[in-house]
């Protein structure tokens, strides 16, 4: 297990869908943060199933409850314990599963590991282990702008073969981005998106997606070389939500077929007496490091793993046999991984800007 | 700065080009290994620079020299020390860029992260600093095969628009690998990425690529759920390796367009008798904790920043500027990233297996 | 903020007393271990206060709440979540005080480090603090027992100018520690001590002691060199503890006015076959790696700093001033710290077993 | 092994008596610092045996050289690499041990914890490995002092059953403390505790003694509750150190036998302004957290457990036989022991004072 995140601004998750809660605690919030239950809420409840027909149906409260660290409205620089109680567990609806590893799923991955599997499945797996993580994000999200203005903001930019035209984010707000369900600014492209992913709901079956994300107004210098590059921290960030398959930044894979000529930015002097670059192939960061530019990144999701559809497989004896999956299940998981790509940036920057202060001393 | 990996097997490294070496420090390598310097200098050799006229001209001898951690030819289970000398140093090509950051290269970052900058520039991202890595991961590689037979390949699959075809990579060699300069062992495309490559050179342009990356034999169960999820590490290990801009495991981006019921890797007995699956979407992992499939990914790589075409830029003042890079620059870096692509690989699964280990007691 | 101790068998914990709950993560406790709430009561109960007329009357139920990390009474293997509800806060008692920092409390250092203060004054450096640590150390002390026979045991060898004798511990139990309510198995001392106690009580003064504890049927081999010794990390877990202001290991500070021909201890073959040693004076340490032997170590603890007595001192803006302390106060902690001291030796050894395993293979 | 020490300046040491050299990376150091191998010298030479006939003959040059992070005079905030030569090994003094573990030595952990021992026996555990910490600490003591003015010295207060003086350490310098071969500042106890060694030398013994170090001018706020309080982390940093067995801050064990009305340090205001303790009975730390008073603390050493003198003992086999060490060992170490005390300290502070960065800004 590996429940920790961060160096300085240092998150720890526990809980797993069955048992009494899952929460985290915050250790290395700065003191003196005005924070209450309120300004965590938001984002938990972006993250929580049941927002719309096309998630699970669970409606969970998910109600945040700060245990320690804050006195009077304020963070006292302590630890801070953040606990959402379960209510829905349901195990029945697993139960029967409990002989045949769902494909793709961390049922197999789990009971080898450990030698057992919670009720569930593979416990840890599930997306409800992100609540920790939201309500530790959503804590450094707030702090990051009030000292620096960061904003970041994610949106769903491709459904199956749907893609989002590009866009600029410059103005771009959570709440166009929340306008629809599936979480994508392109009008256009959301209802087509929309489409598939009710396509697939009526079929019994799942669809993937990309998310992309962008962090600005982010300082220069953060990022720790060597192992700890901006994108090596991030796309770690990335890669430890469930269900993602990929990580790129600027340019990305589409990059590795560019040229120099064509891949490089230039400098030049912008309007505010900064150094900046004309392009941003290179997504904010330079040797591992924000060069001052919009960070931006994109996400690949695979399709949910448990779908009604009849699926041929075998037991763990290794009998064929057939499963469909009993329940209602997310089609789509991309609109509901939005907080959490943006919680998830968030922890990412706060560390390295808390690990950057020494420097300015 | 944060230059160590690992909890277990930890590598800290230490170096840049002007200095008077470059090396590591690996702590938590089992006692007992047979190991010598020609164990580790294979690796090291691929890495280096001036193997063929397709990269840079220097012609480092980078020997190895362990200093401590083993005697009579075995590990004492203490720190192993490692060092490459540096020979080669020519600042004088470097110090006439001084005034003009280099686009897409990380002078301008470390100049505002530090205050300063090595002779070289970005002092630490240069590719000089995988030295230490690459020799740490040879250590890795050879208890990995020994204990396991874990084997780890990693090919170039990918040179500008030139793909190399999908190919088994059953009873592939590193041998075959390094038939070619480009290291891919696709002959037929790998004539085609030569040609790229080389007319890049000629126009004192770059190229980038993509490399394929494959660990067979790995055992089932490894990977530390949530935040060290085997993907997570693997890609937070590809990203930070210089001039990555990309990383994605089993279907990768091109998952994310799929529905699950084709993106399920249903189960079946294995002949040897043990559950696996008949598809390997997946890549070798589920819930973040290795199958026992073999684990495949691809890391996308930038073209190098260092070009000899002109450059319209600015100066770190911000005065308009063209750049031209003087000096012998590798107009691709691909084929000497596939040693440090598969070392990465092995000091993330070699510290996987040491925390797994403590439960089989 | 430091909250998490240990590598592998991980401990986070959270809470003051004045906030809604106390608590811990522990990340990494093995699978497949039989433990609920009842396991981990006792533990915390002696650590309570209000177990005697000694220790301050408030009457904190103290129940211990397993959040995550266990199903069907078994560990899963994932994060155990432990929370304990903070019920009696009363911060009345210590608003007065507000303006003038207890003198060797830690209500100044707090404010100056955080620049604010939780309403009991240091917030962390708060006895209430250690529950979450108790709780862990309690999973990992049946742990060990269960694995390898290991018992820790820890009693009051000093109150104030009173020593108990020299003792065996073979066949000592923790039923005839608590035998008395200063926990003390040499019976006369025992008395005596009480006596300084209530004495101490009654002038409205508290009074200092020493806990010694002893460790047995630790497997030969644990300890992490260099920075991580045994006798290293055994003295930062006992430093952690409020309140503390010494440690020794085996001859300890008595040892270094000794000659090394009386202080070795020269090797014998035991009656069950190992190699053991005559004398202990190394506490069971050699080269910071157990040796088999009896683990024995001592630690002091400072007389409470809340006291009833007035005292001359100065307001956080210097002006002098008395202050005289009210409501209840410890006059002594040692008996209180028998079981955190004990839990915080079952952390230190729990992770080094762990960190060992794989050298098994 | 766990070879690293810090968060934020992390040292990682290699390096044992009979390889090629030994040594450490400092990750972290901040950038633009003036350095050079001079600047780390000095404290090497102190602690480098056969400085006068009262330490071993071997006279070892111990010449630091600097691998990396460093140009031009000043720190590149890159890893610095650090390096001594191994030069006089002789192992052929150590051979004829090789079946008979020597007793309170390492020999016998070393080998049943790694299933082997370097040629000098228990390998990490020799004082040379010291070397690299010295090293890094030089440069900690450093910044330290520049940026803040802090003082670190230590100084021999016990010898056998010899005591030096309480003494203040205002004004006190290491020139004074290296006036004499024992570096006691205590003129008339120094002599006393030379003719104590010398005494043991003749007897081919050796005996034990105390260190006393006082860190001046630290700021208040530093530390890191709970699991890093100062006087935690300190304890860690000194039993990481060969040979120790006990360290005690402010009262430490005498704190023990003392009442809260003696032992609490009132507040009264400074001449300089600032609020400070009229008494120090804490040792510069409350609650975790250094006060801004000096940070007082002590620790001791065991008699070296090599001696000349016969010993009845048993070989790895349990066979009864006698040893006598061959060669010249120290007779005592605590003079070199004082230039490792310091270093560490300085460890343990430099990385408190980066961590506490963040908060002021």
């Amino acid at each position: 297990m590996s429940s920790t995140f961060g160096t300085l601004y240092k998150v720890s998750t526990f809980g797993e869908s069955h048992g009494k809660a899952v929460g985290a605690i915050v250790d290395g919030c700065p003191a003196n943060l005005k924070l209450s239950e309120a300004d965590i809420q938001p984002q938990l409840s972006r993250r929580r199933p049941g927002q719309s027909d096309m998630t699970t149906a669970r409606d969970e409260a998910d109600q945040v409850i700060i245990l320690s660290g804050v006195e009077n409205g304020k963070t006292l620089g302590t630890p801070i314990g953040l606990m959402v109680n379960n209510k829905d567990q349901r195990p029945g609806d697993y139960g029967e599963m409990s002989n045949i590893p769902r494909p793709s799923h961390a049922d197999f991955t789990y009971q080898m590991k450990y030698g057992n599997r919670a009720a569930s499945g593979g416990g840890r797996s599930s997306a409800r282990e992100t609540i920790g993580r939201v309500a530790a994000g959503a804590i450094a999200e707030k702090w990051l702008f009030e000292q620096f203005g960061i904003r970041i903001i994610s949106w769903v930019s491709s459904v199956g073969e749907i893609d989002a035209r590009d866009m600029s984010t410059e103005g771009l707000t959570r709440e166009q981005i929340d306008a629809n369900i599936i979480r994508c600014p392109d009008e256009a492209a959301a209802e087509k998106m929309i489409d598939v992913v009710k396509r697939a709901s009526f079929k019994k079956d799942s669809v993937g997606g990309i998310l992309t994300c962008v962090a600005e107004n982010v300082p220069v210098g953060l990022g720790e070389p060597v192992f700890e590059r901006m994108e090596a921290s991030l796309a770690q960030a990335m890669l430890s939500i469930p269900a993602t398959k990929g990580f790129e930044i600027g340019s990305g894979f589409a990059g590795a077929r560019m040229y120099g000529s064509q891949h490089n930015d230039p400098f030049e002097l912008k309007p505010d007496g900064r150094l900046g670059t004309v392009t941003n192939f290179s997504g904010g960061v330079q040797g591992g490091i924000s060069n001052g530019e919009p960070i931006v990144f994109r996400v690949a999701f695979k399709p949910p793993a448990t779908i009604g559809l009849a699926q041929e497989t075998a037991t763990f004896e290794g009998e064929s046999t057939t499963l469909e999956a009993k329940g209602r299940h997310d089609p789509c998981v991309v609109a509901r991984a939005v907080p959490i790509v943006e919680t998830m940036t968030a922890l990412t920057i706060m560390d390295f800007v808390l690990r950057q202060a020494y420097r300015n001393q």
